[in-house]
């Protein structure tokens, strides 16, 4: 298994795991329209109209893109080199997970809804487009949350106290003749309302609660700043860093030096003077 | 059709495309009412009590502006010099699709609400007031926008998915027997909730649709963080990096000093006075 | 009356203008308590439980307000040395507003609520309590405004221009059937959509309607995301920009110079080496 | 009480008030589960179907934590040496306060809820787990909160003045058969709209209340966008203002090099090896 693969699993592996040549990029983009069509096809069934006139076609479908993503994950379990690695990597288990629901369906049908797992290996579309940047993007907005995991964690935190206390209080003072039947359900009320929300499913109908209320919007109001402003700092911020210059060093080719620069901050040569491009902004 | 017209051609052109003359200036605010006029009254229109007194007066009404702007567009194809150019440019396009519903609703009826595309005629109010500061804004936002699309487009991409999986979970636990009908009705309330929008018309029945739909929606406000956040980051670096001025010293040559200098701050020399440029400030 | 005023209109003035003086202080404490007062009466009067226990008495107390703020009026004015300045500036016609409503309500009893104006003489308290430091916040706050109206102009009019055309849609798509009973009505949905508001008096019934809420509430999303990035933009552009630093030209006294500065920007001689100051955090 | 303690009530501080030997931090969290746990008793006691099945085994629980946290409680008191400032430190007031509401539900049994106050117990968990890195966090979110109390005073005053212009407006306009029965209840209504929070269980019917209604939720969009822009502000400019680094060269002393420099960018000299800070990222 450790040796380069020869034959037609070299060949079927470059077509099933590589996008580079004509019928690798092919075959994933028949994977991917198949993926979608599988969900749709779970979709349009949960609608009664359309399950009454295509359940069975439905069902041949589904079953069909189950057989052929099962062929699909036997096969690159076949080809590939090394293939418990491939089996519990991120893709080897969404892979798994989204053929298995089907064939669990047998035994316990409200599984069936699990299909739309296969939601996941549209993922891949990142692999076929190359689109590498969209993951730099990605991975922008993931930093800006992962800088921000303590802040957040202190306003959730902060949220959940709060629910606790509005909801006791106003299981009190509204009570189970007005809607607010126990405590965990006060909570959700809760939550709907600090999130403004506000389906109305649940409202305060005495004069006391409605005041309660209107503080406990106004709060939720101030505290609805957090998560956007610490997102919104951390995701400036790197906006704000992100070198203004390309700025080069002639002699060791390190791009980004800063505007008031003098010489090299990589090799400590002198660096050409600055001149501000035109349409330098981003 | 290449070379410069003269006679009523030349005239009318000025009158009807350009809007520096007195009388060019009168045409476009008489057709900016009239615009306004022909939109207001399909709104009214659509109102049934005054519908009922006025329905006549309408229909009268909104033949004569029909004509009217069949007249001025006909009479733009006939004066400008390159038609091909006008019939395909944007206002061209929009001046066409203004007229035809009237026309077309002859045959079709119910697309005499397409009247109200005529709304955008009125981007031709940035013309004769002359507000170039206004597309200089709106540059502004697009810009932001812009910078912002794959931000925006891993964004949106990270809702549809979590919108399917949460429409898909909820018609499973909640079903159709609390509203929950299929999973697009599913997707929708998904919507609705995620945006914080909370109709009330769909809401979870069940305590453990209470609990899921609770997570749910602090799972949306942390979302909701996300264009803010991208937006305004974007905005706040445009803001923050326009220099507050480009006063460079002549001496040693040293940029950026601010407003009320009167000397460099870098060799102490004296600096030439400041003069505010026009339209220096957002 | 252009010459300073002496004997009991000089005693007056001071009271009733001036909070320096002790009487002064005492006069304006009882000024506000009275206005919290007179607005307090007459939101408890429009409480139907308590009009019918306490509504004469409320009559009364109103009565004796307006003639109490009627003679601080005529007071005001007869102290003042240039009336019509005090007339007809900002804190005169409030003043003036204020006593008006109760005895137009003789006539028309309907304009009895326009009495809540006098909350606007609460501005007063700022005086008071010399809060000067409040009116620079709120010249903040105003002036992110005043320096976004451009941008938020943009905004209003692309909001209004989407409001349109929405609710021209969702009367088509939807129509009386389902609440959507004219384009105004529409409208009026279009902007508690938009905004994220949701109160579910109408909302989509049909398939077709739902997807395009769904996809108006994303757009709405993205929109909401504008005036906050705007002017939060503005606020954190303010907020960075202000001066880093207390240092000060040991020649001239001019304060907040750049870190970076060798030389003052005001008179040009040599600045201290900076040195940075602990806490110098804001 | 003055001198240090010994024998047993030595030993006992330090496990009761200390966590940094092993039965102390066993004490710790053996305290943190009973709080838990406690609470979850009261709540789930709230649901009726769980208070049927369970109630009396709920209330036996609810009298084993009280004596439990009691006996705590006054063992404290024995172990410390300044009883006195326990009393009335923080903790010692939610200590005692968690105990109460059981004895006193014998005379006031609606008082039973002011159990959930033991929530606030569970803060000890900060102690415990030593996360004084969440405290530094916690603590630039309350100073951006600080750093803008003046201007969400102006904030807050702007938004209570709106609120009673326009539930005063809304009551005349829409009426008590309308729903807005009262002034107060009117000002309900303004904050839940003004909010976007928006239950419905009060919308106006009018046209006119409709069109009025409009024009407050996006008055009440561009007011949302201010605490979001004042906290957001003052959290990119605090995270923006913090030095990439604070390396200096020690040839010329120019600071904030960037962390993967080795020259000076000023100099051009050798620049010293960088060592990351701990706890120098947010």
């Amino acid at each position: 298994m450790g040796k380069p693969e020869t034959g037609w699993r070299q060949r079927w592996y470059t077509i099933i795991f590589e996008a580079d040549t004509r019928e690798g990029r092919q075959f994933d983009v028949a994977l991917l329209l198949a993926i979608v069509a599988s969900v749709m096809v779970v979709m349009l069934d949960s609608v009664p109209a359309i399950h009454a006139r295509f359940g069975i076609a439905f069902t041949v479908l589904e079953w069909m893109f189950t057989l052929l993503f099962t062929a699909e994950y036997v096969m690159r379990i076949l080809v590939v080199r090394r293939r418990l690695r491939y089996v519990f990597s991120f893709f080897g288990i969404i892979d798994f997970v989204s053929i298995m629901p089907t064939w669990l369906a047998f035994f316990m049908p409200e599984l069936a809804f699990l299909i739309d797992v296969r939601l996941l290996r549209l993922l891949r579309v990142f692999r076929i487009l190359k689109l590498t940047v969209y993951f730099e993007e990605a991975q922008i907005l993931y930093r800006a949350l992962a800088n921000s995991r303590r802040k957040i964690a202190v306003f959730l935190g902060t949220v959940f106290i709060i629910t606790v206390i509005l909801g006791t209080v106003m299981y009190v003072v509204e009570g189970p003749e007005n809607g607010f039947v126990s405590i965990p359900r006060s909570m959700y009320w809760a939550v709907v309302t600090l999130t403004t929300t506000g389906y109305g499913d649940m409202v305060p109908k005495t004069a006391v609660g409605q005041f309660i209320t209107s503080l406990t919007i106004l709060l939720g109001y101030g505290i609805i700043a957090f998560p956007t402003g610490i997102v919104g700092a951390e995701l400036a911020a790197s906006i704000i860093r992100r070198p203004l210059t390309t700025r080069t060093c002639v002699h060791c080719l390190t791009e980004g030096h800063d505007p008031d620069a003098s010489y090299c901050k990589h090799c400590g040569k002198k660096l050409p003077p600055y001149q501000v491009e035109v349409g330098d902004q981003t």
